[in-house]
């Protein structure tokens, strides 16, 4: 018999098998009017050109890697008995960064392809232009599992050392790091530019074809959010895995499958999102968002029947399959939690729509002070999970405590296919809604696409926050996995060491924050007068003469210049920082720092993510006629919060998760190197 | 020969002496014109019914709280065999509270006295002026370092036990959180009131007479700014020097005197301070912010050497006043950085001035990012020299590392009577320029407060990096002071109950600040419609004509029952979360928690602090006629991103040091209740 973590590159295969179809049923949909095509050529030929750029700065970067990992790691090559294990991590390291990347590409040109469909398929009401939304989102989310876990498992089949999938997880997250960063700025720059001149100084619609940064702006939601966020749930996912490998290899003794049970959990989660897509379904006065929360409850339930059944067949300790269901219903409560400080018809979003009426710097400091409110119940959430998690497996025997911390990060990631297909159908409709608007659809059509668009946005509170919840365990069982590589060291915060370590650490996530929004900001301000030049300068465009177009190819060339500029520093510096409070440090130093990163990571993640999404929603609570609607006092002041919130949520915020999986790799890698050379040993 | 500690109740009352001097010193200067002391007696008495209000409130809590802890401090008196122990507690704890409440009602009394009589002396140029102004701060200064340390010298030479020490700088440190979080609730409902109704929408000037909510904003000075700073440092410097002495106690078997060296050095702290606040002087054309900054570097270096020689004479090991000396030199880095962060003319408030062209969410968004990347230096530096201070005190013996950190915080807080002195200077030349404008005295005369005005920012800025530097290594030793008493356990990250315990820990300081800054927005919110009110109503105020007079009181009114309102809840979760967790998870889940408290205590204290202060001066940057100059659009963004920052600089920023201290503080108390009664410990 074939052993039981075959199950998961053959779900695996099955996945990306499922993900061309839905590819090939989306390519054969109609693409609407030459209008309409011509829009969506532009975008995808902006899209394409700022990935073939980034990632030929990435694939500089990415052998620069590889080649210090092959001569340094796990231990010097000229020290090394056993070289083959340098190069297998630098090949590892290698496959895992192009797993990232393609995921990300493939998920990106189907999205651009998906846009327009859906919008001429809004032609024909909700149902249809749902349908290949949610499809196009579906192929992200599958391939982007399917990837991975296939990655994961041929590392695995060769070299059968979770140790050096760690170079496979460290290959994607960071790759996923450099990704989101780059593609956060492009995205908020455009945006910002083409809100604040467009929408603040002149008073024209979103998505309106004379504003020169349209395009621009409709690229970055298809290389920031698509992209960008796939590679965040796809690095938690495969870090998660690893980190549980790396838990569970020292456990074999006790049961010779202890480390695999990972792979066969996430073998079923496919198994169970493959089903849950297939079941999500919108009738023509259907409910978009509820049928996506729907298909997310159904992979849920079908999850944990199935691996319910595969403990017991197996012979597997239950508590450890309690542990998976511990950090399921965790991500789950921290996902609705997320909605009610975010969501547009609850309280918070509703007071900051009202305090709006006293102007702008109100509106600010509310929906800030909500966002500091919010990290309350997702952090105890965490908390508390991961620690009934602990005591749940503790009794299985020494060293199963934090394996079912891992195990509980598992259970959040194991419907990943899920999430992202329901998080990646957002910004794909929101293009859809962008190319109604510009190639002049009619009023009825950019209805339907508006409401497809709210349910995108009601499904991504639930996704974000389940994405930040999900990454807080898995950075938990990774600070567990370099303990363990580590040789089992304690971090007791009455160690001065490990209380400096954790004071850099607590610093580096607001410092990236602060580096990659200042590069927003920059960036941001340049095509501001861009735009404006355009505006002064181009006879007709702003009344909107017939055949007067502005200059879309500069903006699209100031989004993507500025991006690649800033994206490499604050990335860097964050894995420099943890090299160098290791080497000179030693390992308890780096295990603080790990923690105190943690700490101010997801804290830093949840009021970021929140806050903007509150912000968001209470601008569109006032659209939505409150408080003198559209085009009030307060109206002004709600674009202005939303403006200050989009760094927030879709730059700085997403990117933390991966910073602290990207900083808890590295330590992983370098761990058995650091406790052989540190400054601080040599005094000691 | 009387013990050597006796320096500290001497040189206390030597302070208390000096700063009755002072007071009579003010109160024999001129108090100018009818109007002028009119708009005082206002100010005064707006001010005095607030605390009157507020204390009454206070005290139904303080007896409260004192029975709770005659009670159950420090074990159950049913079960205690050393009843009086309690009533010590108790009555120290109640002690405590009324020093603390003496040294705000005192600060605030001579303030509101030195406004008035710096205007008037204005007239005559900045000598005087200056003098005024900085010796109204200096009776705060010493009043508050002569009060603090009189009473623990007291309470010590009574009851010989520095765990009863302890009580007093619980009683200290609860109500200086109240004062501070309602203080600072008034302070900036009245501001951003006042300026978002004159300055943005009726462009009228500060401080005006017409604006309904002027007397609001100056009361608000006043109790804000004036008794709840006093309060903030007093509060580090009381808990800093029990914390010490509850860590040299256990090591008095080595040096019988070890737990009396924080008295003593206290005591030669208050005499350098003495001569520092003497040598202050600035001639006809000389600069005030640099004579400031002269008198705290003189008393620095008095300090150095007076701390020296007692060393050396007392035969005590000269690394702990090397760890002092560090601390000192720490406490001055991170000054010295949080000035770079919000200083007029440096690049960070330069930079933010500079993008609020492209309007206020870029300038939001800079200034938060700038306020992000500040905390970097202060963290690094609290680090450093925790771990400096322990290495360098470790080799002495045994529990001599901790005690070394210790060390480094009293070395940090020893010269905070120069500290409070130049930062109390700040509101109380801001009350003598509102004045001077309110009553028409001339623009040369409004140049000179101005320019008092400008080196009190420079002044604040920093002293607001030390106060929080020293709140953290205050807090730090606390820890320490709390893992002692609670029987020297070590709190290691990867035990589930202190990591659980972390991430509790961590979201109290955002849910706290959230509080605060919501009850800020609310009450604004309501002043704002009033203000909106008397000047659609009341005829002829708007054109200022002779004779009409807005409705002051009613502005009052509503800034003192919205901040008594608020200040409660707040201060009141905290301590309660932190029995909770202690009474449910036991003594390690509370050390992690207090460790969590501390890291994002921190962290939002700086983050808050910095980028308020830089909002504050790019505001300014642009008044003095950069970009455009005032009215410009530029300036128009800086002022929101101003009003923005106001509750982060003034009401949440620094409330964090107290509400960290007072957490560990009421861990410490009832830590040994804890330790015998705990729900966890039940189960195991």
């Amino acid at each position: 018999m074939a052993e039981p973590w075959i199950i998961a590159p053959v779900s695996a295969l099955i996945s990306i098998a499922a993900g061309f179809y839905l590819y090939h049923y989306i390519k054969k949909q109609d693409s609407g009017t030459k209008r309409m095509q011509e829009i969506s050529t532009a975008i995808r030929e902006g899209a394409n050109a700022f990935l073939r750029r980034e990632y030929t700065i990435l694939a500089i970067f990415v052998l620069i890697m590889a080649t210090l990992i092959g001569l340094l790691l796990p231990t010097p090559v000229w020290t090394s008995e056993n070289a083959i294990q340098n190069l297998s991590l630098a090949t590892a390291y290698i496959f895992g960064a192009l797993c990232s990347a393609l995921a990300g590409f493939f998920g990106m040109d189907v999205a651009t392809k998906s846009n327009v469909r859906a919008a001429s398929a809004a032609k024909n009401g909700l149902n249809k232009a749902f349908s290949i939304g949610f499809r196009g989102g579906a192929v992200m989310g599958l391939s982007v599992v399917g990837f991975s876990l296939l990655g994961i498992s041929v590392v695995y089949a060769v070299t059968n050392d979770p140790t050096i999938v760690l170079g496979f997880s460290f290959g994607a997250s960071a790759l996923a790091l450099f990704a989101k960063a780059g593609g956060g700025i492009y995205t908020k720059t455009a945006d910002i530019s083409a809100d604040l001149v467009g929408k603040v100084e002149l008073s024209i619609p979103e998505d309106d074809p004379r504003n020169p940064a349209v395009i621009a702006d409709n690229v970055g939601d298809n290389v920031g959010d698509v992209a960008g966020m796939g590679a965040d749930l796809a690095d938690s996912y495969i870090a998660s895995i690893v980190a549980v490998m790396i838990l569970g290899y020292t456990l074999r003794d006790g049961l010779p499958i202890t480390h695999e049970i990972p792979l066969i959990f996430a073998g079923l989660g496919i198994i169970a999102a493959l089903v849950g897509v297939a079941t999500v379904r919108v009738g023509k006065t259907g409910n978009p968002g509820k049928a996506l929360n729907m298909g997310t409850y159904m992979t849920c339930i079908l999850y944990t029947i199935l691996t319910f059944a595969t403990t017991t067949y197996l012979n597997v300790n239950l508590r450890i399959w309690g542990a998976t269901l511990v950090g399921l219903v965790a991500g789950i409560i921290i996902g609705i939690t997320s909605d009610y400080y975010t969501s547009i018809d609850r309280m918070p979003a509703k007071k900051t729509a009202e305090i709006s009426k006293s102007g702008v710097a109100l509106n600010i400091i509310t929906g800030f002070s909500y966002g500091l409110h919010s990290v309350f119940p997702p952090l105890i959430g965490i908390g508390v999970a991961s620690t009934i998690a602990y005591f749940l497996c503790s009794s299985i025997g020494e060293g199963y405590a934090v394996f079912g911390v891992g195990m509980a990060a598992l259970g959040m990631l194991s419907i990943v296919g899920m999430i992202v297909a329901s998080d990646a159908y957002g910004p794909i409709v929101d293009n859809a809604k962008g190319v109604a608007e510009q190639s002049g659809l009619g009023k009825e059509v950019i209805a339907v696409t508006d409401r497809l668009d709210a349910a995108g946005n009601t499904a991504k509170a639930i996704t974000k926050g389940f994405a930040i919840g999900a990454a807080g365990l898995t950075v938990l069982a990774l600070l567990a996995a370099y303990r363990e590589i580590a040789g089992a060291v304690d971090f007791n915060l009455m160690d001065p060491l490990v209380l400096l370590g954790a004071f850099i650490g607590i610093a580096i996530p607001p410092v990236f924050s602060a580096m990659v929004m200042l590069g927003v900001g920059k960036n941001a301000n340049r095509m501001i007068g861009e735009i404006r030049r355009q505006f002064s300068e181009i006879p007709g465009l702003k009344e909107g003469k017939e055949g007067v177009k502005p200059d879309y190819a500069r903006c699209v060339d100031i989004a993507t210049v500025g991006a690649l500029r800033e994206l490499l520093p604050a990335s860097l510096i964050a894995i420099v920082a943890t090299l160098v409070v290791g080497f000179v440090g030693g390992i308890e130093a780096l295990g603080g720092y790990l923690a105190g990163s943690i700490f101010s990571g997801l804290l830093f993640a949840l009021l970021m993510a929140n806050s903007g999404g509150l912000w968001d929603n209470a601008k569109k609570y006032i659209e939505a006629g409150a408080f003198g609607g559209e085009g009030s006092e307060a109206h002004k002041a709600a674009v202005v919060g939303d403006t200050v919130g989009d760094p927030f949520k879709d730059t700085a915020g997403p990117s933390l998760n991966t910073l602290i999986t990207v900083m808890s790799l590295v330590a992983s890698m370098f761990a058995l190197l650091i406790a052989q050379y540190n400054l601080l040993g040599l005094f000691a």
